[in-house]
């Protein structure tokens, strides 16, 4: 079971099917450009190329990672003894962001620059025929008005001159929003790419996605300003209103989203692959959810966020299975700590700007529980060791839960030794004790560990699996709650056209 | 003479002049915050607390980056086995880019929500009244409304309701280059570590800056679109109208300036605090020009782009002198590419979304020169050896030109050696023959080492202050054509009332 020496060009077969993949591309983005510009296409499209650059990229630059000194060791195989690239969710997120900034045009272009005389603050005053008419593509707001009918002010100029208002009351909007996201996305890139190259110490690193919440935060108060929210009916009564104005707390709320999604992701790691594929699987289910709101047989108010979602996580699909690809067990690349971070991050954008946070902490459930059972190590009431992933049993090729060794002379406080066993009894912890009752060892606080202590030892790669599959049944069921149950505490759900439109 | 080790604690004196500085700046926005919120106030106070933030965190990161790896050896110093941290420039640019965005707000706050009521895709929908209100500052256009007359449709909006008008027409737009700068300049700090950390081939990187060069010019595409150019009179006649449309070609040129600049400021480089120098020179000269756009007694169309432009040059002056204050000779840390590349760009992005593109050429003058004259070298006619900084005479302590030796068999194609003898003779190289006539060295093609030819051999402070100086002669001379000359080839100038308005 020798891991396999880093190719550094690709194979035959490697480069005639990314490059089939890349002229299929072309072909759609081009015949994209031709017709109508349908964005929704050419994001797929772009995807697709998304994940041939990334796929190639990632190969190539290889030894020149090692080489920057970005490099770290697998500890989960027989032979390792060499290198393996590290910090590799980099290319993935410098491809991603210039995919991102490539697309821009094919949602937004020419509905500002109809709008407004081409910006208005140029040196030279133009006339206005002057200004580039081009075709008017209409593409965001995709010729479905869905400002609320009380808005009365705007409706009126409404009327007044359809196509206007349509471009000036959205999308200068909606792209300064998009171009937020892609602020907060480079931003955590930049910090996870300086996390990666200076080790910055567990307490310190878990505010970084903190500072790229800034962009977002701004803009939002910028942007929307809004911080009120919707109480579940059973509330209503005692407060006396439907809608609870959270203030400045709102923004609270989002901050800690922004530091708590990037690092849960951040936190269950340690097997090859799993970063990767959580990341994938609550993608995808983001997607689906999306979707649902796009085949809608009627329109619906929410359908632009949901659109501009899409617009973020196909890339994000894209460069994520092209690295799981190199990732996956037996691992020839590592992530890093970018890309967790910048894969919460994605999510964390996508769910502020298109309203939905509540939907994402349910398909967090796992990453959530992971982060609640971690807290007593992470609070130190538990010794947390340098690294908690699970123990490789070299003789076997199996893994075992990893232990916190506790000394005869230094056992835990009783009220924590009585939690410990309290858990054990639960068998929410594997607990050794000697003849004497004293704690011997205990398995960490993971839920990788957790999971090894249930099912028994296995190999990585099945690991991996049955944690993916266990995100995707438990997030599968989070959506379910949302759109079936949602109802029983609030008076009005997305999916129910009677009250939202 | 020995090179200081770098210590890596703030001294008493500094502690308390940089912690007066932050106190100062934050009671200056405090009073900006209670009163009208004037930005170009706010500006100014993060411009100092982001001097403080970059004196400091240079200070403290030292070891942590020579830990990383991103270190470097003084050539130009006698003791030079002592390792200094290299790539500081990331910490301006880091530091650089919070302050921006953590100022959005104050030009932007307000105006849109009012606009809009609040984005219009939540997934609720919202009563009007709902809408936060706030204070209606709209800080941005000043309230000065500076549209043109001839574009009538837009006009027939303001009159119906001049508050909505103002603000849907130019803010979010404004909003829009705003953040698309930030993310050009994101882009240059990602691509800018990348090539601090991986030593990129020369003929490779020459292209990082067309990458960061992407947000910008789809921005503008999609923004404004306009590619049209004021024709100077004398083509007028031939051509037979005053604007001349570049259509794409446009794009080929901001396209070749983006790349231009960033690099034409990473090759003036190599003795301590001459990159610094030069950008904050030109960052002066900049700022200059563009306050004679806002101290004028009448409204200007122009204010805002200018306006616009200083608000990315005060925090780049305020990171800049920082960083100068720790490079400057003797330098105890390096500037990076990182920093040539992120200067270069806040030129051409305040210039091309102020549409002064040609006034920046003016100040690139020793730039240009520069790149120029080094061609011989860059494209492979002369020999050009991995360093060209001048030599430093380790007897004398000064600096000499450095030159590229000639082997006696391997002598220049004739063509070339009489370009060399023709130079030599105007004094633009110093050439060194034998008694045959037989080329032995020639000095390196850099303004540096042409300036060492002409003045002698100096010490590096000396040489980086004259060619400093002589940056800032030519820059004002510059100026002073651009405003006071460009009348005769155009109809029209920015500071001429009479036609612009």
């Amino acid at each position: 079971m020798a891991i396999p020496v880093a190719s550094t060009t690709l194979s035959r077969t490697e480069s005639i099917n990314l490059g089939a993949l890349s002229l299929v591309c072309v072909a759609v983005l081009v015949r994209t450009l031709e017709g109508d510009g349908e964005p929704l296409i050419a994001s797929l499209a772009l995807s697709g190329f998304a994940f041939a650059a990334t796929y190639a990229t990632i190969r190539w630059l290889g030894p020149t990672f090692i080489k920057a000194g970005l490099k770290g060791r697998d500890l989960s195989k027989v032979n390792n003894s060499h290198y393996l690239p590290e910090c590799m969710g980099a290319v993935c997120a410098i491809v991603y962001l210039l995919i991102i900034i490539v697309f821009i045009p094919f949602p937004f272009y020419k509905d500002i620059v109809v709008a407004t005389s081409g910006g208005g603050n140029r040196d030279v005053v133009m006339n206005v025929e002057f200004v580039e008419k081009g075709r008017l593509l209409h593409k965001f707001p995709h010729s479905k008005v869905c400002l609320s009918p009380s808005s009365s002010s705007i409706g009126s100029y409404k009327q007044y001159s359809p196509e206007y208002t349509l471009a000036t009351n959205k999308n200068p909007l909606q792209l300064a929003s998009f171009l937020s996201a892609i602020i907060s996305l480079q931003s955590i890139t930049l910090l996870g790419i300086g996390d990666d190259l200076f080790d910055i110490r567990w307490r310190h690193k878990f505010f970084i996605p903190a500072f790229a919440s800034i962009p977002l935060l701004i803009i939002y108060f910028v942007d929307f300003g809004v911080t009120s929210i919707v109480l579940p009916t059973f509330l209503q009564p005692y407060v006396g209103r439907e809608l609870f104005d959270l203030g400045i707390l709102y923004y609270g709320y989002m901050a800690a989203f922004c530091i708590f999604s990037p690092n849960s992701i951040n936190i269950l790691a340690g097997i090859n692959g799993i970063e990767v594929t959580q990341s994938i699987v609550i993608a995808l289910l983001l997607a689906f959810n999306d979707a649902l709101y796009l085949f809608t047989p009627y329109p619906h108010p929410a359908t632009d966020s949901h659109l501009f979602s899409l617009f973020f996580l196909l890339p994000f699909l894209g460069v994520s299975f092209a690295l799981l690809y190199h990732n996956w067990y037996p691992a020839r690349v590592f992530v890093g700590d970018t890309y967790c971070y910048f894969a919460g991050m994605v999510f964390v954008v996508v769910s502020i700007l298109g309203h939905f946070s509540k939907t994402l902490i349910l398909l967090l459930i796992p990453q959530i529980f992971n982060f609640v059972y971690s807290v007593p190590q992470l609070f130190g009431l538990v010794p947390c060791p340098r690294h908690r992933l699970p123990h490789f049993n070299a003789r076997t090729g199996l893994l075992e839960p990893s232990v916190t060794k506790w000394d005869k002379e230094k056992q835990p406080h009783p009220i924590i030794a009585k939690a410990l066993h309290l858990l054990a009894q639960f068998r929410l912890l594997r607990l050794k004790q000697d003849e004497d009752g004293r704690i011997e060892e205990t398995s960490n606080f993971t839920i990788l560990n957790l999971w090894l202590v249930w099912r028994g030892p296995m190999r990585e790669d099945r690991l991996a699996i049955e944690i993916t599959v266990m995100q995707t049944l438990v997030g599968l069921f989070g959506l379910f709650v949302r759109h079936r149950l949602a109802l029983l505490i609030f008076r009005e759900d997305n999916l129910s056209i009677r009250s939202a439109v």
